[in-house]
């Protein structure tokens, strides 16, 4: 047997929201390090807006120096990977029927794929309408899905306890943020620890 | 003239706590990226209990979970750069007169040699004795430096004065944590950004 073949399976899970902005950099960059390790990637939608509910958070107690510094360097990150990044005009949204539709497309095989819609569109087109079916039906028949069917599946009660399931099990494996990236028993909190997650992937 | 005669000069403000886990990681981390670009520094204490304090921050306000991870976190960082670090059993600690004794130590030369000395008995010897004078005089001693002068000069009006400047300016420049690195007008905070201070040292 070669070493590739006894080696264990390389997976990382990412849990994301499309409303945290460090998920959207961690999903832009995520993909290099997949292609440079070979691992396998779960995506987990994480409602990020409960778990900050639950754990009593809100961005806005942030004394105003930091929240100024955590604008800055999130545009920093932006020109140092090249990304198109913009904060949206609309900020903060309600994320759960996004997180909902991506659960509805990994029926359809296009979870990845509406990923990037939704990231693209929010994050690098200013265009908060992806909180809510209007905005995304469109999008999602740019992927060859159905508006309507789409919407259909993403209110379902399975589709609904799907996100709660997803974020709960996030929670018990000790998951409080997003972006985080969970790889064996180790887990990675940030847009700024996808070196943390490379190494592990690969030692 | 050469490009290094015409090159502005090259300088990181650096503002550290004693009692600051991360700030440990970035005073090991930085000789390197001093090295590697030729900046100078500026070592700035800065009392994070009275910034904590002013900002109404209680580190034992985050998620159980999150608490836990940052433990983890630190333990990564000090395997992956090879660094003696463990968690001290007497923390947190008070800091002020350890970085009102850098303060001191700067007027004989030895600010860099201090740093060291108690970052070192702090973060890697287990000994949190350096919060009082009973611990920081022999330290100091082992640098040269008399202990009761040392211990007179800290506890002295102007030293006093001098930290509460020295983190007042700070807070007036914008920084709010630390470790904080500043470049010109570019605040970075974090022991994860010195790969943007160094970006921005070399630009």
């Amino acid at each position: 047997m070669t070493d590739s073949e006894t080696a264990p399976e390389r997976r990382v899970d990412f849990y994301w929201d499309i409303g945290s902005t460090n998920s959207y950099f961690a999903f832009r960059l995520l993909p290099a390090v997949l292609e440079r390790t070979g691992a396998m990637v779960g995506m987990h939608p994480f409602n990020l807006g409960y778990v900050f509910r639950l754990h009593n958070y809100a961005l806005t107690d942030e004394p105003r120096a930091k929240m100024a510094n955590r604008k800055r360097d999130l545009m920093r990150w932006a020109e140092r990977y090249e990304l198109p990044f913009r904060m949206p005009d609309g900020f903060p949204i309600k994320t759960s029927r996004a997180l909902r539709g991506a659960i509805a497309m990994r029926e359809w095989g296009l979870e990845a794929e509406y990923m990037d819609a939704i990231f693209s569109a929010y994050w690098e087109r200013n265009d908060a309408s992806i909180a809510d079916y209007p905005g995304l039906r469109p999008l999602v028949e740019t992927l060859g899905i159905d508006g309507a069917e789409f919407e259909a599946r993403s209110e379902s009660a399975a589709c609904k306890q799907a996100l709660i399931d997803s974020t709960n099990a996030g929670l018990e494996r000790g998951v409080f943020g997003a972006p985080t990236f969970v790889v064996g028993n180790e887990i990675f909190w940030g847009k700024d620890r996808l070196d943390f997650v490379e190494y592990e992937l690969t030692r």
